[in-house]
C-alpha cells in the first residue's frame, strides 16, 4: 500500500525518466512539448491507485499509466484542432505553434505510442487490458463527435448531454482505474467496481466544472467565470434551464444568446439571474452529489483493504473540494 | 493451403460480413463510406497469405486482417487532409465531403477499431502482434512526416528518399505478412523472412509507381503520365537525375521546375528528355529489380511448403507485372 503522495511521486518520476524524443524531430518535438507541459496527470495517478488498491506492483503498472497519459494528450492535440483552441496549459496549442498537419500526425503518433506502451503490460493481462483500452478510446472519440454535433443542434436533452460527457470524459477516468486493477490481477468484478467509481467521479467532476464556470469563486477557481455563457456553450446548467424555463425565462435566455452586441458583464448577470430563479445551481449541485454518492457506493463495495479505499475517498474529496 | 483466389474470397467475405455502422452516425458514416470504397485490399490479403504460408487457420487471421485494413484506411483519411487531396478511389475524400474535423475524428476512431480488432488474435500471439503492429504504425507516421518535410527541402538524398518510402509504404506490407505468420504461430525467424519479403516487394512497388508515372503506358497504367513531374514531386527519378546531372542538365531541370508558365506537355517532355539522357529509366528499373530479387531471396529462405511460397512468388509477379 502506498500513500497518494508516494503514487504521485512514481507518476512524476516515470515521466521524468521517459524520453519522447526521436527522429524526425519535426514529428517528435510537438510530442515532447505536449508531455513536457505536465498537466495534473490525474489519469496515470488513477492507474497507480487502481493497481495499488489490489496490492499490485506499481512498477508493472508503468506501461499502462504511460499509455493512458499519451492517449489523453493525443485527444487534446486533435480536440484543439477541431475547437481551434489557441491555448492549452497556458501555452500555445500544437496546431497553433506548428500547424494542423503536424498536430494531426504527432497526435496519431502518440496514439500509436500509447498502444505500444500497453503491449508491455504483463502478458496474461494484455487481452483484457487492450480490449478495455481500445473500446474506451472509441468511446472518447464518440463523445467528442457528440459534443461537436450538439453545437449545431437546438434540442439537446439532458440525457444526451450526460451521455456525451460520460463518453468524452468520464469513461477514461474509469478505464484508468480499471486498467490499474487489471494489472494487479484483480478479479474482473472488483476491477469493474473501481471503473464505476472512476466513471462516477468523472461525471461529478465534469458537472462541477460546468457549475464553477458560472458560480465559482474566481480567486479560488483561478479563472474568470462566465466563459461558458459568453461562448453560448450547451452545459448542464443551460440545458436544464431551458428544460425548466417558462415562456418568460425562455424569452430572456433567447434574448441573451441571440444578442451579439450585449456587453459581456450584462449577459453573464442576466443568464445567472435566470439560473438562480430556476434553482439551477441547487439542481446541479444535487446532480453532482448523486454521482459522488454513486462513486462512494462503488468504493464501499470493493473487496480491498480500507487503506486503499481511503485513497479512493481522499482522491474523490480532493477532486471535488473546489470551493463555490 | 489455399490458392490466392480462395484467400481473396475470404478477404472479400470478411469485409462484406463486417458492419462498421454505429452511433453517432456522423462519426461512423465516413468510416463505412471509406471502407465501402473497397480498394485493392492487398494488405489484408497479405495477412492471409502470411498465415496460410505457415499452415495457419485463415479464420484466426480475420481480426488481424481487419486491423491492418482499418489502420491503412485511417492513414489515408489523415494523409488526405494533410495533402488536401480531393479524390480517393474515384470518390470525394472524407475531409472534402464532410470536413476536416470529421476526417480527423473518424480516422482516430478507425485507428482505435484497428487495435480493438487486434485484441482478438489468439492470446499467446497478442504481445508480439501488438508490438509489431504499433511499432509499424509509428513508422508509418514517421514516413508521412519525412514525406512532408522533404517537400520543403532542396537537398533530399536518395538514401533519405528510400528510407522515407520504406517507412511510409513498405513496412506496412511487411507487417501484414508477418502478422499473418505470427497468427499461424510461425517461428519468429521465419515470420521475419516473410516480413522482409513484404518490405522488399513494397519498395519495388513504390519505385515502380514512380517509374510508371513518367514512363508508363497510359492505356495499360490507366492514368495519365507526367503527374509527378507537373507537381514537382521529389521522386526517385528526380532525385537520381539531380544526383547525376552535370551543370547543363541541372540548368535544364531548374528551368523546367521554376517556370510556372511552361505548358504541361512541354514540361513533361523536357524533363523526360533529361531523364533519358541520364539513363534514369534503366537505373530505376535496376533498383526495382534489386528489391525484387531481395524479396525472392527472402522467399527462398523461408522454411515452408513450396505451394505456399509459390503464392508469394505469384503475388510478387502480379504486383510488379504492370507493363511499361
Amino acid at each position: 500500500m502506498h500513500s497518494i503522495e508516494e503514487l504521485q511521486a512514481i507518476v512524476k518520476g516515470t515521466f521524468e525518466k521517459e524520453s519522447f524524443s526521436a527522429e524526425p524531430a519535426s514529428l517528435y518535438e510537438p510530442i515532447s512539448y505536449t508531455l513536457g507541459a505536465g498537466g495534473k496527470r490525474i489519469r496515470p495517478l488513477l492507474v497507480l491507485i487502481g493497481c495499488d488498491l489490489f496490492n499490485g506492483d506499481p512498477g508493472q503498472a508503468k506501461p499502462a499509466l504511460l499509455a493512458i497519459e499519451l492517449f489523453h494528450n493525443f485527444t487534446l492535440l486533435h480536440d484543439d484542432i477541431m475547437d481551434q483552441a489557441q491555448l492549452r496549459r497556458g501555452r500555445e496549442t500544437v496546431f497553433k505553434k506548428w500547424n494542423t498537419s503536424v498536430a494531426i500526425l504527432s497526435g496519431d503518433t502518440m496514439f500509436a505510442m500509447a498502444c505500444e506502451y500497453l503491449s508491455s503490460v504483463p502478458k496474461e493481462v494484455l487481452p483484457s487490458a487492450l480490449t478495455l483500452f481500445t473500446q474506451t478510446a472509441r468511446r472518447v472519440c464518440e463523445g467528442q463527435q457528440y459534443d461537436m454535433d450538439f453545437e449545431a443542434r437546438k434540442d439537446v436533452s439532458i440525457t444526451e448531454y450526460l451521455e456525451m460527457i460520460r463518453l468524452k470524459t468520464a469513461v477514461l477516468l474509469g478505464c484508468s482505474l480499471k486498467l490499474g486493477a487489471l494489472v494487479a490481477k484483480a478479479p474482473d468484478a472488483e476491477a469493474e467496481k473501481a471503473r464505476s467509481f472512476g466513471e462516477n467521479i468523472g461525471m461529478a467532476f465534469q458537472l462541477q466544472d460546468d457549475l464553477l464556470d458560472v458560480f465559482g469563486d474566481e480567486k479560488k477557481f483561478g479563472k474568470e467565470t462566465g466563459g461558458d455563457i459568453l461562448a453560448g456553450k450547451k452545459t448542464f446548467l443551460l440545458l436544464k434551464a431551458y428544460e425548466l424555463a417558462g415562456s418568460k425565462e425562455k424569452e430572456e435566455l433567447d434574448a441573451c444568446f441571440s444578442d451579439k452586441l450585449m456587453p459581456a458583464g450584462e449577459k453573464i448577470a442576466r443568464v445567472k439571474k435566470v439560473y438562480e430563479s430556476l434553482g439551477i445551481r441547487e439542481i446541479t449541485q444535487s446532480a453532482i452529489e448523486t454521482y459522488f454518492s454513486a462513486a462512494l457506493k462503488s468504493c464501499e463495495s470493493i473487496r480491498a483493504d480500507e487503506a486503499g479505499k481511503n485513497v479512493l475517498r481522499a482522491l474523490a474529496n480532493e477532486l471535488l473540494k473546489r470551493d463555490f
